[in-house]
């Protein structure tokens, strides 16, 4: 099979760098094998990391040297000024060129989204780009957006992030019409602030399948596919979620390990609870996307593992088959054009 | 013992009225003896409810008759206007008048909200009541404020809501300097919004042991004791906890469900997951506090069974003997006049 598109990997970001960027690489070209990688950063690390691969395997990346890396708490202004050869910006200039249809990067988040913005560009239509990701649910998983990249938001900004939502969706999901939530404080109309009763009224009136206001509890339930709120909200709702099940995992092991009884009982129970560790297997959830943006960005956790950043490029390859920032694009203009003529 | 004190029910508040708050208001006498119980309500309705209690029980109650109800869809403002003899509002004038030192109703948020505020006022200070639960942490639990009271707060009100929840966990845990956290989306000081930004600045200058910015993941670590966010927030992030515990033990029953072995080893894990059960159990939290009013008023979830609302009065117990409400004046007193005094 010819490879039919093309990935950037900006392999020294992140806690790790090359050493958990290449391995994860390399995983990623047995799962599929209808892409081709461009491997971004200091040539001679990359030539190191990559000397025991098949011959196979090489014929399917190229490396592109950058000789600068920003670092994880480089503030963005600084980033963008002053590090025009690093992995991150030479990874997303690979997008704006064509010479990849998406790129990856586990560094800092901050930074990854104003070179983005910078060399990309936003949609028209699309004030600012949002960050999204999809959240264990009880029957499969839920798409939540911005989770960080706007901490003050206009009712307008939440409209078009429940646009990019439900474009993501569609296209990752192939849902026909993505049930749409806006996060609110209680489910009656009057609740919560103006903006968002304000964003409530604009999606009724827009073609969307917008269900109505949801509740923090509703993210989990199965019964919505993308629920929107500003980037402060969606920041601490996911990271609150982290902290119930890591609290709610520790204190299972504890309680298995308190007596001889019930660690002979945690060891009945142990592939039941190893099935259930693997569903909320968060590094199975890694990879972020900078939507709003004319291209594919994913944004890696910066800790995340082999199998985290391997899950990191599935996204970015899942959304660059959908070509999904025309499909926002597109979409975005038949919603504004059939409100305009309304 | 002759009892100390005395706290005013709402006994026809909530989803179940006295069919549930009646039992609870029972058990709670046989915890404790040092107080009395007024049973605020239809005459009628509590007479018969408690008619089988033991002639010690009847002695430490007192019926307070109520002609209205305030239902639980109602809007703040018409409760307050129409509803002057409701159960609630009695309940409440119980506090004001000094014939109980704290209330418990499980009737709307709003309502509560509104009509405490009238009727008690908010102490010297502060602009807004807020509202305070307990969350369970890896250690411990942590006060988590403001819960849904204000979606739309100043630096100032921040600034007050962590006086308020800094002499809560020093009353209620008796810490001598709870650690106090401002919840925002990176704990690098030039993340978040403005207002939480300068709330910061606040309260570094403030004699509160100010710990600095937390994260979502830290309300559930144990590092700190109290954590302050706007209503929004804190109503989405609890929400939101209840939706990931809820999911989680969802999925756990499901596993173990699943084949002949897995439920084999269910009923061997059977006591640990019932120890866990009973540590998370959301019904041991039930009761939040109506912080900054001139009275201790409680509120409790709507749907409590007869041990959630137990609870929520052990939690009035203790705030009424710990006089929650003067010693929030006098620490705001103190830092006021430390501030304007340096």
């Amino acid at each position: 099979m010819t490879a039919s598109f093309t990935i950037a990997l900006d392999v020294m970001g992140g806690d790790h760098g090359a050493s958990v960027i290449l391995p994860a690489a390399r995983r990623s070209l047995k799962v599929a094998d209808d892409f081709r990688l461009l491997l971004v950063g200091d040539q001679e690390t990359i030539e190191s990391g990559i000397s025991g691969w098949s011959a196979s395997e090489r014929e399917r990346v190229e490396m592109v040297h950058a000789s600068q890396v920003v670092g994880m708490d480089e503030l963005p202004a600084v980033a963008l000024r002053t590090k025009r050869d690093s992995s991150m910006r030479v990874a997303i200039d690979q997008v704006k060129n064509g010479a990849a249809q998406a790129c990856v990067s586990a560094g800092n988040t901050g930074g990854l989204m104003a070179t983005a913005r910078y060399v990309l560009k936003t949609l028209p239509g699309i004030d600012r780009p949002a960050i999204a990701t999809a959240l264990p649910s009880m029957n499969g998983h839920t798409h939540m957006l911005d989770l960080g990249a706007n901490v003050d938001v206009e009712a307008a900004h939440l409209y078009q992030f429940a646009v990019m939502g439900s474009v993501l969706a569609n296209a990752v999901d192939g849902l026909e019409a993505p049930r749409v939530g806006l996060l609110n404080i209680g489910s009656e109309a009057i609740k919560g602030n103006d903006r968002v009763r304000e964003a409530g009224r604009m999606l009724e009136e827009s073609s969307l399948n917008y269900i109505g206001f949801v509740e923090g509890n509703d993210v989990y339930c199965g019964d919505v596919d993308v629920v929107v709120c500003d980037g402060f909200v969606g920041n601490v709702a996911l990271k609150i979620s982290e902290g119930v099940a890591k609290m709610i995992s520790s204190k299972m092991k504890a309680e298995f390990d308190a007596s001889v009884f019930s660690r002979l009982s945690g060891l009945f129970a142990l592939p039941v609870l190893r099935r259930i560790r693997h569903r909320f297997d968060h590094r199975r959830y890694n990879g972020a996307s900078l939507l709003g943006l004319q291209g594919v960005v994913i944004k890696s956790h910066g800790s995340a593992d082999e199998l985290a950043f391997e899950h990191a490029i599935r996204i970015a390859r899942i959304e660059a088959e959908a070509n999904i920032s025309s499909r926002i694009d597109k979409q975005l203009g038949q919603l504004l054009g059939q409100e305009t003529s309304e």
